[in-house]
């Protein structure tokens, strides 16, 4: 899994039918490398959170039909923001 | 996910027929690497999308038999190619 | 599988629940990057241990329910450091 | 998926059972990385393929008891080697 | 599938119980990156390899509960070194 901070939501009008209803955000990660997740626990911009990648991440979502290859695991509670980008 | 500009179609005539019926492209991520993706959506050159890899790439596409490792889940509504290239 | 080193515990208060119960750590690669794993084997920073990452983390996680896709999958008992960074 | 070159055939005597019966070839990517593909399609050397890689690679193959990661999945009908290697 | 080279076997005495009696070998990629695999076939330090990874690690192993992501799928007959180091 990995660390990475909510930049902001992503708007896509037209999208598959199996990522219909969720959440979606755009985060970064500690190079400032861009990826998009689901976003299950409600996470704000400027949080710390971790990501699941590859087939966990539709479970992480639950809902196993949703054809995501990212989502969001957890809000971090506190984080150093000088280690991580360093 | 991914974040991925359309950059054109892609013929391949011989090719596994599990992928026979669909439409291909090829994409750009922000560095100008080149992958080659399912598009369920209609997306067309020039348009930002998400992309969705691995094993929910063939779920995306619609149909699990499709052996696809990347699909077009979305057609981004808005995006600031500024900073996706920096 | 890959060799990290375990660097600490990782708190994150709200999570989703199929990684409720588990010990999350904080490795790092031979490149200073960092990864958060599921801990199954009980490590402590500064142990060097194998990473299981991909549907197999689940699996090595005791539980295929958990959501994770970084396991730790035991402790190295001897590892060079000196090879190991260059 | 990706874009590849097949750069020659590979031999290895000495194999998993589940590989036993397959064409092995070796592809390069725009970077000239190396790697291994299970071949269904009768690629030579210098064609221009996509591979598709992770799970689907394995119904990529034809049977999915075959146990390769990264497979042929079509050879490209024309490839602009310029914009490829840039 | 990657072309690796084998450096060494690995001593994990604790290990999660899907690793137990797997034999475990250190290789390095073209770069001189280690990753730690599952052997199946008997690699000898120097022995060229093919390795397999994602889901298909756990097959290859020769038993999906073998909790891997990355396994050796053969042994490389004759391999140019210059030509993958360069």
């Amino acid at each position: 899994m990995q660390i990475s901070r909510v930049v902001s939501d992503l708007v896509t009008t037209k999208r598959v039918f199996a990522l219909a209803a969720k959440s979606l955000r755009v985060v970064e990660d500690h190079k400032g490398n861009l990826d998009v997740v689901v976003d299950p626990v409600g996470a704000k911009p400027g949080d710390y959170v971790i990501t699941i990648g590859y087939s966990a991440a539709r479970a992480a979502a639950g809902n196993p039909n949703i054809t995501t290859d990212l989502t969001i695991g957890g809000i971090i509670d506190q984080w150093d923001e000088e280690r991580w980008r360093s």
